[in-house]
Parts: structure tokens; C-alpha cells; sequence
């Protein structure tokens, strides 16, 4: 969340961190009415009333704008994962709230809005790294469930840690990835349970 | 793979169904060089060298060729896929084979060949029937190795057949559809034996 480029004047107004959220918050409500791919930094500096260098200074192309939308958006899932696991004690509950909220929230950010679904398109496409940061932090998360299955005895521990988080994130993915999920919409109602029973079978001692 | 129309002609030449392979297979060669969407059923005939009318006795539309085309390719999915689990004894070692078939012969067949990758998406966005029928049979397979291994005793016998079967089923899809297949290139190497060994887990008694 700090700056990339330090504001070169020293005697300034609002700190770089609350200029760049600005700058994120109105490309947000532009993109959202206009799409990512078809608004250009000169139509954002029009319409938010800055200089196009003035955003350049923040940001270095539309796309780093696009991924701090994108990131902000995959923190949102974070958290909504996260508040889903944690208002659990049992391992495997985690495990089926967590493919739940996987599920809702990403069918909620990325289709909610037709049109930031762009962002996340363009994000795939030109695999940006805040995309490759969330799925870590997936995979962390599984991770940590496991480890607490095995400990409580409720997950078997013969299958190396890494292979089966490998795994389940593989089966999580299509929900996970906004350019999958949108061949998977008839199946978004359904999946979690049924996944989320197999995975649990796969993991009985 | 009889006719739709019957030729209104008692004395005809060549029977419709050496027709309408004839119809598809210049298709199939023209759709390769051109794209399938690009192609007009006026494209066709001209290239072919038959007249419009006479393409339309056999198929009422270009979706009706296309249909034709993603059918025989699915059939030829379902052949190597059959071939594969037909090589073995072990239901869980057909299990494996099916899933390592599905990634490979989608892979050689979806984007093997870029041009006819555009039919493939027409009947995923279309939804056609072919898609569905393809979809099924391979339920079908999947039911056929399930009650095997329960037979043996190898596989879990608690989990209602047909739950298993629709879970397992799910975990397949992304690398059975060439529209989820295209953005599962990078996993498409490493996902049938994550996904196998985990859905065996998910079966053992």
C-alpha cells in the first residue's frame, strides 16, 4: 500500500497512499461504467480532473491502476474466506465453508459487476502477479486447515502436506478463477457440497 | 448418422450419408484454413463446389455441419479414452488412464489444430447437444468404473453412486471442456495424476 513513486515535492497536501486510493476509487466507478479495456489513462485523467502526468506520477500504466482494483477485489475474497473459516472450530467445516465462500464471493465480485469482469479477464490473460499472490495465499490457507485436521486426527497424514494441498487447490481452482467460473455457472449452486465431500473423503484417516 | 432429409431424388448417385461425410470432411478442411466462424455456408459450397441448396438438403444449417464435426471429435475423445481404461484390469488403474486420456486427447484435439478450437467454443456457447451427449457418456464410463472397483471391493461403497459419480465428474470438467481446458494449459501436465491420486483417495474403502 506505500507509494511506488515518492511525490518529488516535499512540501505537499494529501499523502501519496490517500492520492492513490483516489486515483483507484474513481477509476473503479469509470471502469465500471465505461470497462477496463475500451478506457484509456487520458479518459480517467478527464474524468477524475487530474493532469494524465499528475496520475502517472502514481501509477505507471492503466494496468497498475487495473491491479490494485484487481488486488483490493482478491483481498475482498481473502477476507470473506477467512470470516468464513474462522467462525468454525471443526477442520473439515472449515474445509466445506471454505469452498462455500470461494464460490460466493467470487461469483459476487467478478460477475456482481458485468463490467469490472474485464479487469479480471485482462488479469488473466496477462498473468498478473497480484492473481499468482492470492492463489499462494489460498493455498496457505488449505494448508493451515490441513495441518489442523492432522493434528485433531480428523485428516489422515500418509499423503505429503504439499501433494494434497496441490491437489485441492486444483479442484478449487475452476471456482477460483474468474475466466473458469464463467463456464461454471451452472454448476457454481452445486459444486461446493459435492467438491467439498469428495475432498473430505479423500482426506478420512 | 442417417440422413435428416431424404434426398427427393428415387435415382440418386452416392447414398446421403457418403454425401453428408463428403459435406463434412470438405467442411472440416475449409473451417481448418479459414475459422469456422468466418466461414458462411455460400463459402462452403463455393469451395466445395456444390450448390447452397444442395448443402442444405443435408444439413439445415453451418451449425448443423459444425455439430457434425464436434461430434465426430468427441467420439474420438471417447474412443481414446475407452482404448485407454480398456488396457487395464484394476479399476483404480483405469481411473488414472481416464483421467490422463481426457487431458491428452482434449489437448491434441482442442488446440492441436487453433482453427477448429472456434467450433469447440461454438457449442460451448451455444450449448449443443453434441456437448451434453459427450458429457453423459462420460458419466457413463466413470458409473461403469465406480461399480467395478466396488465390486472388487477396492473402492468405498457408502457414498451413494451417483453422488460419487457427479463429484468426480466435476473434478474432471475443467480438462474435458476446451473453453475451462484453455486457461488449464499450465496444470494440464501435472493435473491428472494430482487429480487421480486425490479422487482415489476420496474412493478407498
Amino acid at each position: 500500500m506505500t507509494p511506488a513513486t515518492p511525490s518529488p515535492s516535499p512540501a505537499r497536501g494529501p499523502v501519496d497512499h490517500e492520492v492513490r486510493d483516489q486515483i483507484v476509487t474513481a477509476a473503479t466507478g469509470h471502469f465500471r461504467l465505461y470497462g477496463y479495456e475500451k478506457t484509456t489513462v487520458s479518459d480517467l485523467a478527464r474524468a477524475i480532473g487530474f493532469s494524465k502526468a499528475y496520475i502517472y506520477k502514481f501509477f505507471g500504466s492503466k494496468q497498475a491502476i487495473g491491479e490494485s482494483i484487481c488486488a483490493a477485489c482478491l483481498r475482498r475474497i481473502e477476507a470473506d474466506i477467512r470470516a468464513a473459516i474462522d467462525a468454525v472450530e471443526s477442520p473439515p467445516e472449515k474445509l466445506r465453508r471454505m469452498f462455500k465462500a470461494i464460490v460466493e464471493s467470487s461469483l459476487r465480485l467478478c460477475f456482481g459487476d458485468r463490467k469490472l469482469y474485464d479487469i479480471a479477464a485482462a488479469a488473466a490473460a496477462g498473468q498478473w502477479e497480484v492473481v499468482d499472490i492470492h492463489d499462494r495465499r489460498i493455498q496457505e490457507i488449505l494448508l493451515e486447515i490441513l495441518r489442523q485436521g492432522r493434528a485433531t486426527g480428523e485428516f489422515e497424514r500418509k499423503t505429503p502436506l504439499d501433494e494434497a494441498v496441490a491437489a485441492i487447490y486444483l479442484v478449487m481452482r475452476p471456482y477460483l478463477n474468474p475466466m473458469l467460473l464463467q463456464y461454471g455457472l451452472d454448476y457454481a449452486e452445486e459444486a461446493p457440497a459435492k467438491l467439498s465431500s469428495l475432498v473430505l473423503r479423500s482426506l478420512s484417516p
